[in-house]
């Protein structure tokens, strides 16, 4: 945690916050934070700044904020991600918010089991609480959009061509096709696909939407290690 | 795992394996392999290739095996890592064997809790372990070597200039420093520090053994996440 983030409810006067769950206990036990210590702080959705703790005991927290600084500027991206399994899910959640993604919309996908459409992580709290794990850890305030799509065809059909309009589209696939392009500052749509690959037929329906396939060599990366090096290759 | 790696301890003549752990529950369980089917292999330290499944019961599986296709290149990079912490330090050696780091030096860091060394995933086997199932998601063959450095200072001084010579020496830090370079073509030395960073006796004394600071930008990664960016970036 590399900034406490502050939500509206903690606030009980314009410059005044109360903390009494897990961010208590990280400033007492991995801190180790004493009355009159500086920490950074953020309001989510909101700016950053500091915060003087006046007050701690076993049960509560008070501190006294100054919000003045603005959080990182986000990626000029929409993500476009065939759903992992649950336990990479989480892990992705929290890699995109840190690495400054603003929308990701998961998609279906031939390759994706539909088991992972039931897991507890896509529930709208359990997405939150990774990605505000990954906002605390790149100190950002901003949560992403998260935009759920279980059904692949309407969703590419009807709805991608507006996302891609004005932006680079690719679509992350291994194979005899260009190389990822490197450091660019335009705005892009970015489409990776599940553990597996995407299938011909969701190739070309993407292609047909705007995003033409790119490649980042031989090696067959996990989905949580190719979203950080096809990010960290794009800007 | 998308590639099945094969043992010397496997082969019972020149082009047959008899494999009895954890690849033969893989290949029923995950893959459903049936008598006929092809599978892709590799031979540790050796050439990639396929398989042909002669036989498979409850306790073993027999391949005939043609190995004819070299691995794929690794990096021609020297990574020096702050030791991360022992959950941290796992993912990481699937990371860097899958990206194709050849060689590894894990040092101690002001900022290394000294509990880290006395990891049990820092024991041989468990390392080769969490290697070789970077290896086998990537397609590779080749084990990256991992050294052990556990004083800083001895190793930065006296060792580092040796294997930073004839290199780019770059070590990522957040801060005022020039931007982490990209798509390089050269041998590189890369260190990446330890959560919160290195301090400023040690980026002295790492740039003083040839290694200039370079900065990813103001978000603060995982060094999981630091790494793959860090490498997908440089190369």
């Amino acid at each position: 945690m590399n900034l406490l983030l502050l939500e509206e409810a903690d606030f009980i006067a314009a410059d005044r916050v109360i903390l009494r769950d897990r961010r208590l206990t990280h400033m007492q036990e991995v801190h180790r934070s004493q009355v009159g210590d500086s920490l950074r702080v953020g309001k989510i959705g909101g700016l950053m700044g500091s915060a003087e703790l006046l007050r701690l005991d076993t049960t509560e927290a008070e501190l006294r904020v100054t919000l003045d600084q603005p959080p990182p500027n986000k990626l000029p991206l929409t993500m476009v991600l065939a759903l992992p399994r649950p336990k990479m899910l989480r892990r992705v959640f929290q890699t995109v918010a840190a690495m400054g993604v603003p929308r990701i919309v998961l998609v279906n996908s031939y390759r994706v089991e539909k088991s992972f459409w039931q897991t507890p992580f896509l529930e709208p709290d359990a997405i939150r609480e990774q990605l505000i794990l990954g906002l605390e850890q790149a100190r950002d305030t901003v949560l992403p959009q998260i935009i759920i799509e279980k059904r692949f065809k309407p969703f590419v059909e009807d709805r991608l061509p507006a996302i891609t309009e004005g932006t680079l589209g690719l679509v992350g696939h291994p194979g005899n096709y260009p190389p990822c392009p490197r450091g660019l500052d335009q705005p892009v749509t970015l489409a990776i696909g599940p553990e597996g690959g995407w299938i011909p037929y969701e190739i070309d329906l993407l292609a047909k939407s705007g995003l033409q396939p790119v490649q980042l060599g031989d090696r067959i990366l996990r989905v949580e290690t190719a979203v950080t090096a096809l990010l960290a290759r794009l800007f």
